[in-house]
């Protein structure tokens, strides 16, 4: 008689781990995986099952940055060292760092900067509207993703959940693991033992790595090396838990019975792994659980393991975090003072061959910058600054995989690109978003600082979107995707209270208007639109106000700070405002050819032309999908 | 009037570090913080207060490594292909991977590898002495050191603890830590507020963050910005709690009260740090507990308890966890089959300019090295193993400042080393050990494989130790530090049983020697003493059987498998063996040149003449110390 060692399904570790996450991306595990609801208190280190937005803005308020005095900026605008203004009682209160800046007041004046004399309250120097003020919104706008689906909930998230007055939230559930030792030798930890017996410690490994990446785990009694015994003992495991580990019984002789067990009860995936230590490794499904069978011997286990059953867990609870140190380039520039070290939060990628960082805000009030970003960059004191392009060393707080697979976003910004992003995320894809408007992604795509950017921007003599000014700024290399195109008008409160009709109500003194910035396309339509009509921004309240968002515009209007502004449809509906509709403008999206090659890239199509995408875009309204995903210019 | 923000004592980032580490180290935060005892059950993811022994060797007993049967290696001497050995019933029994070996036979023979025939077990080939066995304390001996004081207890180490039967332990308490919330605006989170109120949820970032790594946390009632009600709750606070965060107020304005308390209550050693955002930071102490002020902008409050407050726990509860990739160089040779991938426990450290690493133990049945590592490496599948010297990329499981303080010790083992790493570790510098024999040693520190090999090798026609060898092998650029006289002898069992009075009698057939491997310092004085009796090793019962520390040679004589062996007086009373004195010899240190520049060595050279180390070194005995920290040889 020979008894041969053979192992059933043996594979590499890399193809081992491919058919574990195949398996049990099959079996929809990570996707349909259950949830409940918890008080956002009680929800630190869970994972979100959906993406949250946030209820209320951060600050909700108009707030001083700073201690020193509320005043109106209109009163400082003659000031000087030679002729001071003197601001009397009414003009100003004293406030402190924190607190809420009455609505009367638009800027505030640091403490050092404000004499009391017997003429009233010396103030020096112009102060801007606005300065040393957080504004509203300043952290994040009501209706803004705070994280994604499948996210790890921080200190940072629960937080910024309580400041944006989330109070419950839907997370995953802790998975349910049962361990069951096996073999004639192993005793409990510490019970009575005769001299051959050991006590079984193994459990003990898996236990304490389960339950600190988010597991409830139960250890069994020890079950002897019994085929009917062990089955018995793991059919009732796998009734009560959402994953089972058999410890020992793994590999290919006679009174290993997990591999029998498997294949008869359900299916034996793996059997065998070509690993030194950890050869005898099993995997497979009963029910629709997955089945890990771990070596008895506990350095070959511990291998096993780390390898294939904490990525698992890591994976369904968004666990994946690592810091590692690399260099990259920075997109844009960084001012910094020699005084201090400056800490700047950062969306890093990788376009083409370099790793590219664009920086996020990253002010003293900033918490959302702790969730976006995927790394960070101190500058050092003594340090005046870093240029654009130079390169830099930053810490990453994913792994390095995680950040090639990052997605750049910048240009204009669309409420569509946030679906994108929780789409692409269900891929593990990251999309990191940072707007500057359509005209500095033309340039950051030209320089190479992102993957994609959106635009809409008009040629006022053609009419034509986008592609007259790729051509104009020589951006080459580049493909233009049509997204969609979308109503811009002008948002104005529930109502209509001031009666607006067109752009010609807005010379109207009454009429406060708020802008977008220089660059955006908004802007550029805008513009042209008053040149149209021989309007001159002299003549507009508010012309030279600018936000760099639409949904910023769209909170000024619902605060009542002001009357209307320029804006898209899907803004207005989020904050129950009227909308009056101008024109259908086109919003592209222009893609570096580099990443057309890029497998992301036809994700990226796949989630465009998706039923979610659409479905999420009428809900949102105020789009027409009639030529999304067209590519209509290659260059 | 007016008003100028001053900080009061504003450093640099890295100054405030400095400060911080020094004041609490100068209090004797670190040193003396509270443990408690609980069940090694209770003890994952603590931290150990004193080192921790193995109380039984792990595995207990020999134990196969392999399913099939259990022989006496000298029955299967002249199997062959050709001339097969045939097992009668007597001479074998089946046996399973895990079972114990009964102690008359001595190795297993694979199942792939026996026939049953009606002449009996077929054997074709022969089988060596303990093939296939997991020999008693292949992972642990009994009485060796399982982990240093302040270590982070993983799931690796409770399963070893539980192994070597460690049933209780001494741990660091968690840290109490009270978190008071101030301001007028802050309410805690989701009660009724004012419109200008805002929710206080920065102490939700501090108290997430701060049980993770340990503590255990209050948050406080949010208090008014009221110099006596703040003062108030921080007393109470200090008198509860271990350390203190203030939220908020810490700035320079006239509300910010933090600073001036400290002043007046204790005593303020930082207030204000370049940094940005997260100037406002405010360190200091009352009643011997550091209080930590943190500012109330969350942005900034964040960067700073990163750089400030997290850190003090990491060090407390030895959390200083962190993976990165580096090249290394390894110190041996690496045999590796094609077939497999092999995952291999390094020690690395760095040498001169580069880095070394020396594989550890990796076996099967080995978890020790998963405690004793500080790096791994996995040689894929395809590789044929790698060359001493060959660049490889290895992955670190600590900071890289970690791995450049950690001191490669290779060569002899001396109990006296155990010693001097436990007391290098209450200085953070990690020693790591692989005994290879004091040539061996000396080898490594030629080839910049080490900084430190212990040696105690004499020279047969001087008498002279170590330093005769160290000319003829042509060892350079180093010193010879001489460490302790010690006694050799023949270790026998308690009472001495079989009568051994000298060599001499090991000429006695009933008497079953243990040996040490070639190349030990131990197995020359062994063959010098022999050649001097005109003993040849043939006439000596088990001289080919050797083991390669003086502990395996106490443990084997202890559990009965030999009746005497050459080791040192130390370890004979750790195992309560009876001890037969034949001489002083010199174990001296042999040191690179480069690593005498370093400040590593000025703190070896302190440990060695401190009194710790003396009182160590009498309690273990057999030592003498009267030349200890003397340089004898430079080269």
């Amino acid at each position: 008689m020979k008894r041969r060692k053979i192992y059933l399904k043996r594979y590499e570790v890399e193809d081992t781990r491919k058919i574990i996450f195949k398996t049990l991306e099959d079996l929809g595990f990570f996707k349909n995986f259950p949830s409940e609801v918890v008080d956002i208190r009680k929800s630190l280190w869970r994972t979100t099952k959906n993406p949250v937005y946030a209820r209320k803005s951060v600050p909700e308020i108009n707030i001083s940055a700073m201690d020193g005095i509320a005043t109106c900026s209109l009163l400082t605008k003659n000031a000087s060292e030679v002729n001071p203004v003197y601001l009397q009682k009414e003009d100003f209160i004293y406030i402190n760092t924190g607190n809420p800046v009455p609505d009367r007041f638009d800027c505030v004046v640091k403490i050092e900067d404000v004499w009391e004399t017997e003429k009233g309250l010396e103030i020096r120097k112009p102060v801007r509207p606005f300065e040393n003020i957080r504004l509203v919104g300043e952290d994040l706008l009501e209706g803004d993703l705070i994280l994604e689906q499948r996210r790890l909930i921080t200190p940072e998230a629960v937080s910024l959940f309580i400041s944006a007055d989330v109070r419950e939230i839907e997370v995953l559930k802790r998975i349910k693991i049962a361990i069951i030792p096996t073999g004639n030798e192993v005793v409990e930890p510490f019970s009575l033992k005769k001299e051959t017996e050991i006590y079984e410690s193994n459990s003990f490994v898996y236990k304490g790595h389960l339950e600190k990446i988010g597991a409830v785990t139960k250890i069994l009694s020890p079950v002897p090396d019994e085929e009917r015994k062990i089955s018995t003992a793991l059919m009732e495991a796998v009734e009560n838990s959402d994953m089972v580990i058999i410890s020992a019984g793994t590999s290919a002789g006679e009174y290993d019975y997990t591999a029998k067990i498997l294949e008869s009860r359900g299916k034996l995936l793996v059997h065998g792994v070509d690993l030194r230590p950890g050869k005898p490794f099993v995997f497979g499904v009963i029910n629709n659980k997955p089945i890990f069978g771990l070596p008895g011997y506990p350095g070959a286990a511990i291998n096993d393991f780390k390898l294939f059953v904490s990525p698992v867990l890591e994976k369904l609870y968004g666990l994946n975090l690592e810091r590692s140190k690399i260099k990259v380039k920075l997109a844009r520039k960084l001012p910094s003072s020699v005084g201090e070290d400056h800490i700047i939060s950062l969306s890093i990628g990788k376009v083409g061959k370099e790793y590219k960082a664009i920086p996020l805000k990253s002010g003293s009030g900033i918490v959302s910058s702790f969730l976006k970003r995927n790394g960070f960059l101190n500058i050092k004191k003594g340090i005046e600054g870093i240029e654009e392009d130079e390169e830099v060393m930053a810490v990453t707080e994913y792994p390095l995989d995680t950040i090639e697979k990052t997605i750049l976003f910048t240009g204009s910004h669309d409420l569509l690109v946030d679906v994108l992003k929780i789409l692409l995320w269900d891929e593990e894809i990251p999309l990191c978003i940072s707007s500057i408007g359509s005209l500095g992604g033309m340039v950051a795509i030209k320089k190479g600082n992102a993957h994609l950017a959106g635009s809409h921007l008009i040629d006022p003599e053609s009419g034509e979107y986008n592609i007259p000014y790729i051509k104009k700024l020589d951006v080459k290399d580049i493909l233009v995707l049509h997204l969609a195109k979308r109503e811009q008008g002008l948002m104005v409160p529930k109502g209509n209270p001031k009666n607006i009709r067109d752009i010609k109500d807005l010379r109207r003194k009454e009429i406060r208007f708020i802008n977008r910035q220089k660059g955006s396309g908004t802007r550029m339509l805008f513009d042209l639109l008053i040149e149209k009509e021989s309007l001159s921004p002299g003549e507009i309240r508010g012309y030279e106000r600018e936000v760099i968002t639409h949904t910023e515009v769209g909170l000024q209007i619902k605060n009542g700070h002001a009357d209307c502004g320029l804006g898209i449809y899907s803004v207005a509906k989020i904050f129950n405002l009227d909308f009056i509709p101008f024109a259908h403008e086109e919003y592209d999206l222009i893609v570096r050819k580099d990443f057309v090659q890029d497998k992301r890239f036809d994700i990226l199509m796949e989630k465009i032309q998706s039923n979610k995408f659409k479905t999420r875009a009428l809900e949102l309204g105020g789009y027409d999908l009639s030529e999304t995903g067209i590519i209509k210019y290659e260059g």
